[in-house]
């Protein structure tokens, strides 16, 4: 076999992979968009939906794993194609994390419909989730893109979503004072937001291997962070 | 250079690879211990001294996972081999983040002193945290020792903490709704212990490497799992 034979099929088997990657983005949004829409309109049937689907994302996250293995173990990938290997095994990682906070999502939303909601705050629970879908859709979209400064961009904002959860925790919070009623749906509620917070983490870490794609290394300096107030 | 030679070269650089893996074991331990101690005994100075030490398991995880690219990319290692140095990695993730939740115990714990302390729940997430921390050291000394039962024990019996989160969930329920001014302590709790929970989950994650390092997949039934109910 000739070296560009050689390169020719690690970039295919690559391109398989990085196209995994992405019907697995879509999947895992897709159920967390789901998750928020049960969640606000009181809908079990697509809740259920959420939670069964979530089998399907682990078996690709565990299919790309040992694909990624398997590349490495026969190619001997060095420099950018090792990098590439190893983002892609991370992000997985990142991407089946956020598909059990779906599914989590979806649990609670049957509970919260028999607790009796806080309307308001679980629109704002809704507004948080889309918000993160969104910064996930473009933390992978600068991978595949290596755009770095749109990876810096969704770095830097990463607060962003701690301040609204920061918002979300207050407005729970002031629920759970002026009625004891509120208590437990408001924890569940809270619950999911922290969840959500954690996607939005997850976002920044897919956006750190575009970084760590294109220059090597895991970039070093802190990002901007909201100290925990109420929380 | 012989075929030998090279085996004991990487076998060489994989046996100062998993030394420091157990360093950084070691250091989460101590720090999720310190911060379990500094909550309970209500010590602002050790509290401190965990926040401003994670910097340093953060490092010499970077560091790890630098190694860890740097021997497959020199060495492309193969069949068990490549497992070792896949397993180290995600081992290296999973520690890290339990040294982020050390790191957020020791947060809370200045602002549960502000507050006032809830003591007894107190000390059950002190428990909780003790048993963690055991159970993280069990499956790293699994996955040093490739003991394959060892590692299946953790697995199934990681449904006990969520019994004890769960526990733990109801008690601060109570103390919510016989006190209002107890909410934002029991949420702080409420959280700690949550965070404890997913420690425990990451000991499970490293319990599957053992499994992964010795038979070359990751285990894939469903471990005993309980179901969320207060939460």
């Amino acid at each position: 076999m000739t070296q560009t034979h050689i390169r020719s099929v690690f970039d295919r088997e690559l391109e398989t992979l990085l196209a995994e990657m992405k019907r697995m983005g879509d999947m895992v949004e897709t159920a967390l968009l789901n998750a928020a829409d049960a969640l606000a309109g009181h809908d079990e049937e697509l809740a259920q939906r959420v939670r069964s689907g979530d089998k399907e994302i682990d078996a690709l996250e565990a299919h790309i794993q040992t694909q990624c293995a398997r590349l490495m173990a026969l190619r001997a990938p060095t420099a950018s194609d090792l990098r590439a290997v190893l983002s892609i095994m991370r992000i997985a990682v990142a991407l089946e994390r956020c598909g059990d906070y779906a599914k989590n999502l979806a649990k609670r939303s049957k509970l919260l419909s028999d607790y009796g909601n806080l309307d308001k705050s679980t629109l704002s629970v809704s507004q948080m989730t889309r918000t993160v879908v969104s910064r996930l859709r473009q933390a992978l979209d600068s991978y595949v893109a290596r755009d770095e400064s749109k990876a810096i961009l969704i770095r830097e904002t990463d607060h962003e979503i701690d301040q609204m959860y920061n918002s979300l925790f207050r407005e729970l919070l002031t629920y759970m004072l002026e009625d004891p009623r509120n208590i437990a749906s408001a924890m569940h509620l809270q619950f999911v937001g922290k969840n959500m917070e954690r996607v939005g983490d997850h976002a920044t870490r897919i956006a750190e291997q575009t970084l760590y794609l294109t220059t090597g290394e895991m970039p070093a300096a802190e990002r901007p962070k909201t100290e925990i107030q109420g929380f």
